[in-house]
Formats: C-alpha cells, sequence, structure tokens
C-alpha cells in the first residue's frame, strides 16, 4: 500500500486506529475453543465488527508463534481475511544480517501479504535495507518504545552530540529510506518523546502503541505526535479485542473501536 | 541444559562447534526436493553426519518462516530430532514488550523445547528477563554482532563514560541474570570487540557467529573468545550444510564439521 492509499483511507474512515490482534487463546471467549480454530474465529469476528472504524491490524508474532505450525495458519487465514483496503503491520519485531532479513521479508511481504512489518534496529542498516526493497511494502523500526525498559538503552545520551540513542536511531535509519517505505514506532506512553521525535521526523507515518493498557493517552498522542496529513497510526490492542469476553466480545470490540474512532475524527478536523 | 552439561559435552567431544541450521530450499540438493518435507529431510542428514563433533545447533528462523506452517513442522521435526545432549539455540532475535516475550518463550522453550534462544536488547529489561525464568533455558542476547551494520549503532560512544553503546548493553544486561541462564552474541569479525567483551563478562558463555563466509578466523576467536573452560560455541552455517551440493552433501558437511572439531580440540588443551 502506498502512503496517499493510506491518508485516502484516514481521510474516508476519519480515523487512524490500528486494532493490535494479539489473540491470546486463554482470553477469547469459552464458547470459541470449540472452534476448528478458535483463534481465526475470534480475529474473523473481531474484524468483522471493527473494520469500518480502523485503517490497520496489527498481528502479533508472537501469539500465534505459540500454537506453532496451526497458529501459523491462523494468522495467514486472518491477514488474507483483512480487507484489501486495510493496512496490515505483521509486528515481528525482526532484525538479522542482510541474508537472513531478506528471508524474513519474504516470508511476510511475499508469502503472507503483509504490507509491513516492525523491525529492531540494533544490527544497523543491512538488517533494515533489505526490507525496503519490496516495492509498496514498509518497515517500520523500533524509535522509542512504549514499555519500562525503553529507558535502559534507548534513552542513552551520546557523546558530543546532545543526542539520545533513539533520536540518533532515528535520524540515522530514516536516511536508509522515505517516508514512503519506512514508518516509526514510536510509544505513546512519553509525550515529550513523541514530540521530539516529530520534530526529527516531520513527514513520516509513526505507529503508536501504549494507548490504554499501557497508559498512554490519545489526546496527547494526537497533540504531539500528528503532522498536517495525519501521520499517524494508533495502535489498541487489549482495550479493543478484549473489551469483553461473553458471547457479544464482537459487538463489544466494535463499539470500543467506534468510540476511539470517533475521538480521532475530532482531531482530523 | 545447565552450563556444567554444556561443559561437559565440550569436553567430551572436545569440540565448541555450532552448526546453524540455515536451511534454504534454494541451496539444498536437487534430489531432496522431491522429498514430502525437504528442509527436514536436509536437516536430518545434516545432522546425522555432524553431532558426533557439535556441541549446538542453531536453526535460524527466518528460513523456516518463509514458508509458512510447512516450515514451522519442519522446524519442530528438526528440534525433535536433535540428539537430546545436544544445545539448541533458537536463532530468533525476538524482542518485545514483557508479555509478548513471554509467548516468545512459552513457543520456543515449551512448545518446541528449544534450549535457548537469541533475543536483541533495544527494548531493555522488561524484554528480556520474560526469558530468564524458565530453568535450564538461556536468553542469548546480541551484543557485538558479526555483520557490516554492526557499527551503526553498536559502535556509538556514550556520553562521560568511554564504553560504546554495546558494551553498556552487555554490562547492563548481564545483570538481569547470570552466566546460568544468560549468553552473548559476539561476532567473530573483530577480534578487538571479542576480546573486549570478554575482559567485560570472564565468565559467560559467547555464542560467536561470522567464522567463514562472513570471514571470521577460528584462531584468533579462540585467542581472544575463550575463557579456562572454553566459553564459547563457534557457530558455522553455510560453510558446512553447504559444502557440497551433490548426493553427498551430508558426507561433506560430517567432513567440514570434523576439520573444524579438530582445529578447536588443539584449542581446548
Amino acid at each position: 500500500m502506498t502512503r496517499e492509499q493510506l491518508f485516502e483511507q484516514i481521510n474516508k474512515k476519519q480515523s487512524f486506529l490500528c486494532v493490535g490482534l494479539d489473540t491470546d487463546i486463554n482470553k477469547i471467549p469459552s464458547h470459541l475453543k470449540k472452534e476448528k480454530d478458535p483463534i481465526f474465529a475470534f480475529n474473523k469476528q473481531i474484524i468483522d465488527a471493527t473494520h469500518q472504524y480502523a485503517v490497520a491490524y496489527k498481528p502479533n508474532l508472537a501469539f500465534y508463534e505459540a500454537h506453532g505450525a496451526a497458529g501459523w495458519e491462523a494468522l495467514q487465514k486472518t491477514v488474507a481475511y483483512i480487507p484489501d483496503e486495510i493496512f496490515t503491520i505483521a509486528d515481528a519485531k525482526r532484525g538479522d544480517i542482510g541474508n537472513t532479513s531478506t528471508m524474513y521479508a519474504r516470508a511476510f511481504f511475499e508469502n503472507l501479504g503483509f504490507d509491513s512489518i516492525t523491525v529492531a534496529p540494533y544490527m544497523g542498516e543491512d538488517s533494515i535495507s533489505p526490507y525496503l526493497e519490496f516495492e509498496g511494502k514498509w518497515a517500520i523500526v523500533l524509535g522509542a518504545t512504549s514499555n519500562k525498559g525503553s529507558i535502559d538503552f534507548q534513552d542513552l545520551m551520546l557523546e558530543r552530540s546532545s543526542q539520545k540513542l533513539y533520536e540518533k536511531v532515528i535520524k540515522k535509519s530514516s536516511e536508509w529510506g522515505t517516508p514512503e517505505n519506512m514508518m516509526y514506532v514510536v510509544g505513546a506512553t512519553r509525550p515529550e518523546v513523541l514530540m521530539k521525535v516529530r520534530t526529527l521526523l516531520p513527514h513520516h507515518f509513526f505507529l503508536i502503541p501504549g494507548v490504554g493498557a499501557q497508559g498512554g493517552n490519545l489526546e496527547a498522542v494526537c497533540k504531539y505526535g500528528m503532522n498536517s496529513h495525519g501521520g499517524i497510526l494508533v495502535n489498541s490492542s487489549r482495550g479493543i479485542i478484549y473489551a469483553d469476553d461473553s458471547k457479544g466480545f464482537a459487538q463489544a470490540a466494535g463499539a470500543k473501536a467506534q468510540e476511539m474512532q470517533q475521538t480521532m475524527a475530532r482531531f482530523l478536523k
């Protein structure tokens, strides 16, 4: 999917909501566990109930790999089921040497058909550039993450630069691609970081996790993260997909997604 | 597997060879492509031919994920086929927030039965500590990698510390576990880095990639990386498993593995 197409979707749906499909077999409603593929059965209903409010879906690979080959099949069916006009993100956080990154890119872009994949920057340019060679596909680089441990290394101050590691990572890696094939993960939990990163990269899309269960605030995220085109995808996983654990789970998820979309619409004005 | 058991194996086999199972369907001998599961068929013969010279096997996840559910099954069969006394490494380079890391740990340690997994440090403590809660299991943290891009961020000098990022990553993360449940990836391509890391961590095992195809030298690795117990696992992937592409591929791989084992035996004296 191109940047232009993503802008169009955001505009059309008045939403920049990404629904995180962190589908945990222990958290899905019990009546679904009798299904042949409970994870896909859950995702299907979640997608049916939320797709009119969402511009992106983000399956978290760990939750599928936990079930081995069957999990991989559930993932495959899920990506295939997501409507074509919705952006898909493989939340895989891969990062390896060049020839291995190429294998991952093929796995996620070609075989599974994802539009994008999250990647870790620690191994540098040759671990990221292979993902940038696929037309219409995106690498979403971990910039400043939303978790507690993000300060352990990402916030280290670098010598003679008045820059923290995450700033350097973001600035340097952005030279390897363009705002047409790279996005950045910037957590919602620290608005001041979001503001700083937006100054560094005025044109790139940010994928913003951490709203909801992790404590980030949607208003602050919009205020500090958006650019003139919108330019953000705000993820919510647990807050939407586990809004309810009864037979009405999908309806509850849809209501939560709609609620977020309506808030987002206000900020898009 | 415990550290003591790994030392025993190294001593018994007079080897610290790790065979990397980067099994690429495009590189395996053509007669195997008629098999129902060509990747497992290849791995099985490689394991049969090399297991007496190797103390560890390291499947690279990208090469299995490239084949979706079928790849995952090949991986599962491969891990199950590796003799129990041989250390297994899931070369997955995962790194995510706490609850996701726990899911990955279960996937690799419990479901697949790996002894260890490689993990990326960028997201800090809560991305690594979940792997340390499984008895007899190991997290192998990316320290200083062997690839070209390793210098992009790992070599950045930190303010007021005369330390590079990789030194800080290694030193700080080592406080989250012990030499009984943590190892470090330290590339073979820069012996001076290996020497430095050994000074920082005298007791930990290092997993050392980059000998062979990537240009690292086994003698230098032994000289600068070993501690008094050995304390290193040296990986070779392409140099062993693709030593030959005829029907005699496994025999050729066995000969290559034996050759490396014999060199290693000299250094263990």
